[in-house]
């Protein structure tokens, strides 16, 4: 061991070195980091900082039961043979656990496990000050800096988180699948709005033209559209046996040259990184206000509040200043 | 009409003049400012702080169903009966409208509606920036300076927003009732733990007698206890019929005596005091930083990073720059 400030340079170098080149324990190790909030993270962002850019990242959402595990795991299939290097991001925002809770779904990936081109990370966020909306962009960046072509993020839960990882995608995928009441789940968590391209799951079972059919209602995709607007793709699958997946694949990628040609995609990831800025900076602030908790200088504040002595507001502008100064 | 600045000077001194006064609408006027988070907030407080710090805080917690209504109803008339000038504020952490929301609880305490001794209040705070910490202590400051001796905090809802509501009270009142199985639901949500006072509601029922069982079990009473401990207390009522109300009264004094006596209530209003300064930097905070969307500023460092020439944790630092100066 050298010492600890010589050690700690090179070391995140290094990983990055290593993730680059291909090696899927860098790669967990960044993505650790991520997950842990380690203090090396300011580092690790900004050795990977140089790398960034070049994955095309893909949201996938849907209820339980649609078969997402399934169809992300044809996508990397499809995606493979083509020789694009994957990620996968499994982020389940209700867990506090990581890695195991997702076992079950994670073994029906187990035909990629020995692929090198490929890599999988399943990430939980609960209870993380922050949470999803600070974790996950960052840990697409590791496996967009490590060289992934192509991350599919695929979200564990309903509502609100859906909307929140559509919104770090270039691209957001819904799935669907006949029978579930999906289209007006959909509606009312909102995902109709973030969809790009809807997937009809499990497209040979009964009831698979009547989701179509509601989803093209729904979605308006009878009336007339602007000339620039995106029509969003509704795509079937029956993603256990591969089916379908490849007409997925073709829709992401006119969605991508879509947005490539109208500047989309760039004002999506510039849009992406301030968001990703603005999250890093409150939770900064935050945890500099939560560390002055117990701090003699917020106690005597408090006990000038409690004397008349003191508003809250007046305080509040010396903790900031407190804070901000420090 | 004077001028702007010169007439909003003693427009709030005037307001906080007739809410010491006793006028009702006075009263309703500075409420609304919190709940509005109005921008003149800073000046009421800074009217407010020297008036501060002389009523008693109780929170009143329970599931729906245990009475908390007709408790905290019969609770007025008690205090009333006294002569103590009370505050009611019951805050409904899960609905975004206010006044209206409660109406149908409200409608209960309608005896008390033209005594001017006793102001009632429902507010709503989801949806609010900060939420439910950062605008409940705010309003009990202002019931707290316009007089009331007493505040009754009540929160309909369950979980969560009750630990907060407690952490904001003097005493905490926990309600049960025989035969909801509400022991174990409130070891669940933790409200064993910050519960000063426990009052079994609707004592007449079959069950009763389980119920209170259940409590000094969980509460471990039989148990020896430190000297310096306060025992909580079980109390049993029948809210509807004002049974047992008395002894409510009488264990919170005790409760308060034991807190002033030992140093406790001090310690407990600075500590709240504390996290009140703590909730408003950082919804200050996070504005001053929500206000930078679609800012230039924050546009070019996310077009930066997007580019790979700066990662989000130097952009992070600054924003924070920008916003701690600005």
């Amino acid at each position: 061991m050298t010492s600890g400030g010589a050690a700690r340079g090179p070391d995140v170098a290094e990983l990055v070195a290593r993730a680059r080149d291909g090696q899927a324990r860098a790669v967990a190790r960044l993505i650790s980091y991520v997950e842990g909030a380690s203090p090396r993270l300011r580092e690790v962002m900004a050795a990977l900082a140089p790398y960034s850019g070049n994955a095309y990242v893909v949201g996938l959402t849907g209820s339980p039961g649609v078969g997402k595990s399934t169809a992300t795991s044809a996508l990397v299939t499809a995606y493979r043979r083509s020789g694009r290097r994957v990620g996968v991001l499994a982020v389940d925002p209700s867990s506090p656990f990581s890695g195991g809770a997702l076992l079950g779904d994670r073994v029906r990936m187990g035909e990629h496990a020995s692929d090198p081109g490929v890599y999988i990370r399943s990430m939980a966020t609960r209870g993380h000050l922050g949470g999803l909306a600070w974790a996950a962009p960052q840990a697409v960046r590791v496996l967009d800096a490590a060289g992934c072509d192509v991350v599919l993020v695929e979200t564990v839960g309903v509502g609100q988180s859906e909307v929140e990882i559509a919104g770090q995608a270039d691209t957001s995928v819904v799935l669907l699948a006949p029978g579930m009441g999906d289209g007006i789940q959909a509606a009312k968590a909102g995902i109709l709005e973030i969809g790009d391209v809807f997937v009809v799951n499990k497209a040979d079972r009964e009831g698979a033209d009547a989701t179509v059919r509601e989803l093209h209602h729904m979605l308006g995709l009878g009336e007339a559209r602007a000339p620039g607007d995106w029509r969003p793709s509704v795509v079937r699958t029956v993603a256990a046996r591969g089916e379908g997946i490849d007409e997925v694949v073709e829709a992401l990628e006119k969605h991508r040259a879509w947005m490539a040609e109208r500047g989309v995609l760039a004002e999506r990831r510039t849009r992406r990184a301030a968001r990703e800025v603005e999250t890093i900076a409150v939770t900064a602030l935050r945890e500099r206000i939560a560390d002055l908790s117990g701090d003699r200088r917020l106690d005597a504040l408090a006990e000038r509040i409690v004397a008349g002595a003191l508003d809250p507001y007046a305080a509040a502008d010396e903790l900031v200043a407190g804070v901000t100064e420090g």
